[in-house]
């Protein structure tokens, strides 16, 4: 199991990720070339199968199990009035999660995915990122690493989704900080707040970057003073799957922001993780072009928990089926292009 | 079981369209305002739960039994160098769904629908379009029939493949007698044609337009002179389902191309049909545009059989996973938006 004993750990651990098996993705798109099928035909589906091989190992690569797990945070900077529900809505969430009730436990169900709830000290918000740190290095580095030690030991495949009301104001920083820009091009309406609160939200957004951005010089500073406890552990369960080589389906906003960082510090973190979709809210779009992802679905959503991430797990599951059962024009007697 | 006994009954069906149930649609859009997220952050999904509730006439739809048909045919046009695979691809694909080694049988396999395929007198193509009509009326009206009869008496989700070497040709013949435009506009690769093909593909698709585009007046006539029995059998099924009120997942350039000189007869008649995908296939974005259907998936697939239908089959699945499962406000002691 992965755990960063020291910021510096995280930093090294950053430093030197894995790679996939490149003789597996060679068998696998050797393999595509002789399925019932013109070559490419089946489009995304055939690069989703050759991915997943290179980083199983495994000319023929298996989804299961899948693991889904939503972290919740609570955030300080609600107390600038950046959300549309009250911060309670938090750990009601996680009640409504832990008793089957919320649209993820309904996705991951429909998928066949495993659901776990990490809910990060819910009675202690991080710092309000407007006039403070999000969080000590101390509790950055146990949502790192409580992230980290989420990831089961056999998951093929992980999701990683996020409960915390105000949370897209910290990732709208994260953005902010990393990537430049104004606020007003990261701020979204979250859950639904209105025009004045969106302008409050742009306004947070502007003073926790101006205060902040001068220190965010590396990813675990940028994580502890503009990020919050369940951003940081989703960083540290995507980090820890890259270390296993397992694949991530990357949620919206959120997850995409709380990745960031880790990438600004390593161009090839995201090379693990397949973007599940584009949610519909404002700053994604924006965020997917700058991580240069193409996400898999546009459905609309802005719902978060990882409710993306496995809508599009049959997607994945769909791109091994083909791989793996079709026959071969041999296998069939199917007469191949001239 | 949906049967129409002359050219005449059939336009008399397609004239007199069932609407889906109002009052299941409101229930169904009441209660998505019920359950424990902000309306509308599931995007798509909530669309979906009330367009199936409205068509199966309930609350709470339900989308098993999926069923999935192939049909096959064989075209004259073949004769004019229009596919880069020889014709008799079409019965030896035919002979690898039978066996399981297809796309569609591992993607139907992976989400759960039945399959079954309906070869069409594959030992008789129809004519070359370029020259002739492409079926007799009693050909055509047999073709309509068949596709019709395919639909099982408990099905509650639709999808319709195809499969048959040549059949872009007829499908761009149909989206260009219909709309009009160039024939450049609608031919593309198909099945992955080279420049020389594409040029003679464009060549035949001018001529037979240009022979029977001035007789092609209703639905009936422009699927006889242009369509294919492959592509008559589908519009078939898919009036076949409407009757029934059961939703389509419209697939790919021909299901779409398939269906257009019905919704030229009746401008609702796409209302139960979701468009799953947009493929590759170049005239597929145009038409979806002009179809005014927004797909669901753009994964860059052209292989046909149903195969982007079986891969959105998951979609309405999450849909109807939180439209039935979620936890409403009140249930789950969540605090709503204020």
């Amino acid at each position: 199991m992965t755990r960063f004993a020291d910021p510096a750990s995280f930093a090294a651990a950053l430093a030197a990720l894995p790679e996939p098996d490149e003789a597996s993705r060679t068998a696998a798109l050797n393999r595509q070339a002789r399925l019932t099928k013109p070559t490419g035909a089946l489009g995304r589906l055939e690069d989703i199968a050759v991915f997943m091989a290179g980083w199983q190992g495994s000319e023929r690569p298996e989804a299961d199990p899948v693991q889904a797990v939503v972290f919740a945070g609570n955030h300080g900077v609600t107390a600038q009035g950046v959300s549309a529900y009250p911060p309670e809505v938090t750990v009601q969430m996680v009640a409504n999660f832990e008793a089957g009730g919320a649209a993820i436990n309904a996705l991951t169900a429909a998928c066949g995915a495993r659901l776990s709830v990490v809910a990060l000290d819910l009675d202690r918000p991080t710092g309000d990122i407007t006039r403070e740190a999000a969080m000590s290095a101390e509790e950055c580095l146990d949502a790192l690493n409580q992230g980290a030690a989420a990831l089961g030991a056999d998951t093929r495949l992980l999701l990683v989704g996020e409960m915390g009301i105000g949370n897209t104001t910290p990732a709208a920083a994260l953005c902010a900080a990393v990537l430049g820009g104004s606020a007003q091009d990261w701020v979204g309406r979250g859950t639904g707040i209105d025009d004045l609160g969106l302008s409050r939200k742009a306004v947070a957004v502007e003073a926790a970057v101006a205060l902040h951005s001068g220190a965010a010089t590396d990813a675990f500073e940028t994580l502890r003073l503009l990020g919050g406890r369940e951003i940081a552990a989703m960083a540290g369960a995507i980090l820890a799957a890259r270390l296993a080589r397992v694949p991530v389906l990357l949620d919206g906003f959120i997850a995409s922001a709380a990745i960031l960082p880790l990438l600004r510090d390593n161009p090839r973190f995201t090379d693990h993780c397949i973007a599940a979709h584009c949610s519909a809210e404002a700053g994604h779009v924006l965020l997917l072009d700058k991580l240069g992802l193409e996400p898999l679905l546009h459905l609309g959503l802005r719902l978060g928990e990882g409710t993306g991430a496995a809508l599009a797990v049959p997607i994945v599951r769909g791109a091994l089926a083909t791989h793996n059962r079709m026959a071969t024009f041999d296998e069939a007697a199917v007469t191949d292009k001239a």
